[in-house]
């Protein structure tokens, strides 16, 4: 447990569930430079990766240690979205050679996404090593990565009191053995609702989730996109629809910026209860319906916790009911 | 306003928002005769339409009054339906010939539902007549047919307090200065979101919302299956995800018990706030939660106000959360 900021920047103590004591989380995943093509405009060569939306958005509530790498054409200007934040930067490997490239095209009403290409470059050859000041974190996420590499990170970490994943289909379908190695040791998985029926076989969601807890995790988060969130966990599910929102302009990056506000609010929290899930359900799909709004990072960069309260509270108006 | 029930059955009196007063609701809409295939099971010639499971729905609120039309191949026996309820039958035409028909089957996973015929029948020929006993009715609730007929009904009541309509792609696309008739007569919209963004033509939600309003209805109740309801107004959004289920039998007339249920609980606390609405959501969730279970309206026409109960507070654990 750390009670300084590894940058010094003044953290957004208020947003946090413990005041007095920061639990900080592990995150290992790509970052990269991403090309996005929207119906609403277009963005060339800006920081992206799951490990970057996942740092910056769980960087609101807590400190965060990144696992990663990036190639010599990764320059300081681009760190700054790590360095103006509590984002601790020794695990991430800076090599010869060119960062990950991706880039994407979205449909005209977002429905459907195209990938241009996916250039791995230093990311091809990527091994997590994890510093030694890494070794002691109690909540880590491991962003969509090869499951062995997943392993890998977990291997490194001592005891941690709360681990969560993410996985897509390539993986569900082509190392089906590693990510079950993987799933038989975290303690959530946050995935979206097409992997969900994949990974299970089932096309219900109730099925589906129930067979996904039985390879492992307790704790299951669907993201369903523009309909929300479905949580199951052996006490019940809990969901909740995502924000109506006018200007969608990117959605890059919405489910790790989700993943990053869910999973930085248990650590600030420092507990897993019923209450504290539902509420880092609404902290994450605050800050990806942020996300959105702005081209890759933009909007979540200028982000302060005054508009993020701001609109956990528009989340409780457009959900409550008094009871029948 | 009447203060008994015209077929001298007890009323679920608690579900009640307002205890002392009926408020009756009058809808015009299909009575049929429906086939339905699902990947769980077949029913055939079953009794159904969209009048049928609105009435069975808000009958569990308040006395409805129900306009349509039967051939003389619906009997009394088929007639139980309506006449073990509060549901006034004196607007129900019965005329020589055969009943409206519809045969439907889903798909695997129920994400599609292909037509396989739909036969007018008598109702091809329908024209709507209220009987005198009708023309005071506080609230109606004009079922997907042919907008003509909708405004034809509405000319026939004095001075609704509240009028609410669903409608399809059909009319839409076919009839649409006869829908725009109707829509700036009504005080809300209950439609789906793919008809939301046909009648709009937005693809944002938010977007259509706002375009339809202008159109007429200040009151938008988008349904959107198995992802929920979204309600706006002029003074905000409210959603509500629909309830996890596992044994999903037969999606058919889903949104009609929806609007039901919906129109139902208005009318039943005779008032319309904003609370009121969110509850009255919640209500007409519950009720399509149970109707999707059993094949047509087999669990509606068993469920108890103690087991609609329940569910309600099933709505209420699924979505709260404690405000960050």
């Amino acid at each position: 447990m750390r009670l300084d900021s590894p940058s010094g920047i003044p953290r957004p103590e208020a947003l946090r569930g413990s005041p007095s004591l920061v639990h900080p989380i592990l995150t290992v995943g790509s970052v990269a430079f991403d090309s996005i093509k929207t119906p609403f405009g277009e963005a060339s060569r800006v920081v992206g990766g799951a490990a970057t939306y996942f740092s910056v958005a769980a960087s609101f509530f807590t400190d965060v240690r990144l696992v990663g790498v990036v190639g010599d054409d990764f320059t300081g200007e681009q760190m700054e979205v790590f360095t103006d934040r509590p984002i601790d930067l020794a695990g991430l490997q800076r090599v010869p050679g060119e960062t990950f490239r991706w880039k994407g095209e979205y449909s005209s009403d977002f429905s459907a996404r195209e990938t241009i290409y996916t250039h791995l470059n230093v990311f091809d050859q990527f091994r997590p090593v994890l510093p030694e000041s890494y070794r002691q974190t109690p909540f880590v996420f491991l962003a969509n990565i090869n499951p062995t590499l997943q392993s890998e990170v977990l291997d490194q970490v001592d005891r941690p009191q709360f681990v969560a994943a993410d996985t897509m289909n390539y993986w569900i379908e082509g190392t089906p053995e590693d990510l079950r190695a993987v799933l038989r040791r975290v303690d959530a998985l946050v995935i979206n609702d097409e992997e969900a029926r994949q990974l299970s076989g089932e096309a219900n969601l109730v099925k589906a989730a129930r067979a996904i807890q039985q390879m492992g995790p307790p704790l299951l988060v669907i993201k369903r996109g523009e309909y929300g969130v479905l949580m199951t966990r052996d006490s019940g599910f809990f969901a909740v629809p995502a924000l109506p929102l006018e200007a969608v302009s990117d959605p890059t990056g919405a489910g790790d910026t989700f993943a990053g506000g869910f999973m930085g609010y248990l650590a600030s929290a420092g507990e897993v209860t019923d209450a504290v899930i539902t509420r880092a359900i609404i902290a994450g799909s605050a800050l990806a319906s942020f996300a959105v709004e702005g081209f890759g990072l933009d909007r979540l960069v200028q982000l302060t916790p005054e508009l993020l309260r701001v609109r956990f509270a528009e989340f409780k108006r457009l959900t409550h009911f008094d009871a029948l």
